[in-house]
């Protein structure tokens, strides 16, 4: 089977334009083919600062009302997207910027809560994933970029948890493709030691993960993108990463493994 | 060969959710492959007001700087692309949302003016289309959505002209499919008497162009927008029509043509 890797980057990537630069540059030395997930970085918040668009949380969950979908469409399918895609292109990297609506490449279902009203929030599944919409794209020498816009085939657009987006993309891809997924964020990895930055967990099994989980060591907004790492392995994902967006540089050049391992 | 229309939207059914709507439906009823190029309607300058960001225009041409870009990769790549995207997967036409810099469907160069600068505003030609890409795209049933965002090739995004990316893909399209461009905007069609809406130009030739022209009875805006047109004649698109998104859903309706055809 083919090779695919599936990169999601996050905020700390997306806000800084040089560490951006030198990770667009990582993944033109990368040679095998790849899909970038990006989330939306504080972009989005600020300019709902400036538009005097009230953020609302509710237990730690940003609410996505309808001012907000549109500033994260407008930030995450708009500017971004399209910057990554032109800084790729400039690399020769045929890129093609895509929100899950393009190609209905990703159907998403308005979440229902019992008690909380997410808003304009949108889950995904495997059997939503366009298959051979990707297939076509990537046969066709195309490397798709994935912004955390979907859509519920129903004329709304969603704002989806890009994490999630990856690791389903890698479960619904991991049945043609020998897929390596890689969450690049601000540390190194998962940490034994909050407080130590090198203290990097090299494997991270799920009993060592429920026990780091009980004792308070992996904690917050750690716990729902490792579960999405166990959820793509659940799923046939062979390999899959969380390191930073520095440490994905240096595993690329040196092709060993710099960062936390689920296995 | 094969019927391909080139439709372009303006500000105004861009702008009007209804009208917005009802032309989505009259798509959704065309029956035939097309490509649909938007502007950005009065939304960009709405956002540039409330982020206070002045918009300066030359002698009635809009001055693209950095901040004005970002506003216009917001909301024509983002907002109105990814709308526009969604409410036509509703109705089953599998559209798939693109800036020039996607699959480098079209590099600009940008403009360089003795005089004015224009700031990051791209200029197309009919070689630098990806028509490769473009076909691999429509023969997969893909519906392409074309907003006015192009790119240099270089990592730059510019601003393009709408009508303009209309009429250049016409061009470089016409040689491998029956090419209907199709221009819509808030008036009939080509009016004889600008005071009368009904007075529409039925046929109009270059030479009728001139005296109109002459005579001040076309002006303004609509000068460059009818020699976008008579530029795709030149370049072989036969049958290019100047109309109102209205026109145009009684046009597919009942294959007659209502507005100025260009010829």
């Amino acid at each position: 089977m083919k090779t695919l890797n599936i990169i999601k980057i996050g905020g700390n990537v997306i806000d800084d334009e040089s560490k951006l630069n030198d990770f667009i540059q990582s993944l033109a030395s990368l040679n095998e083919p790849f899909i970038l997930v990006h989330g939306g970085g504080k972009l989005a918040t600020d300019l709902a600062e400036k538009l005097n668009i009230p953020q609302q949380l509710i237990e730690g969950r940003r609410i996505t009302d309808a001012e907000t979908l549109k500033i994260a469409t407008m930030v995450y399918a708009g500017y971004i997207n399209k910057n990554i895609v032109a800084k790729l292109q400039k690399q020769n990297i045929n890129s093609i910027g895509l929100s899950g609506a393009d190609g209905n490449v990703m159907k998403a279902t308005k979440r229902i809560h019992q008690e909380i009203d997410y808003g304009f929030v949108g889950d995904i599944s495997i059997e939503n994933v366009n298959f051979n919409f990707l297939d076509i794209l990537l046969q066709s020498g195309l490397t798709p970029i994935i912004c955390a816009i979907t859509h519920d085939k129903q004329g709304q657009l969603l704002n989806t948890n890009a994490d999630t987006i990856a690791s389903v993309l890698a479960s619904a891809l991991a049945t043609s493709f020998q897929v390596k997924l890689m969450y690049c964020f601000e540390k190194k990895g998962v940490l034994n030691n909050p407080e130590d930055e090198n203290s990097v967990i090299k494997n991270l099994d799920w009993n060592t993960f429920q026990k780091l989980k009980e004792e308070g060591i992996i904690n917050k907004g750690m716990i729902p993108k490792i579960n999405n790492a166990f959820d793509a392995l659940a799923n046939g994902v062979k390999e899959i990463g969380i390191t930073s967006a520095t440490n994905f540089t240096y595993f690329i050049k040196n092709n060993t493994y710099e960062g936390t391992r689920i296995n």
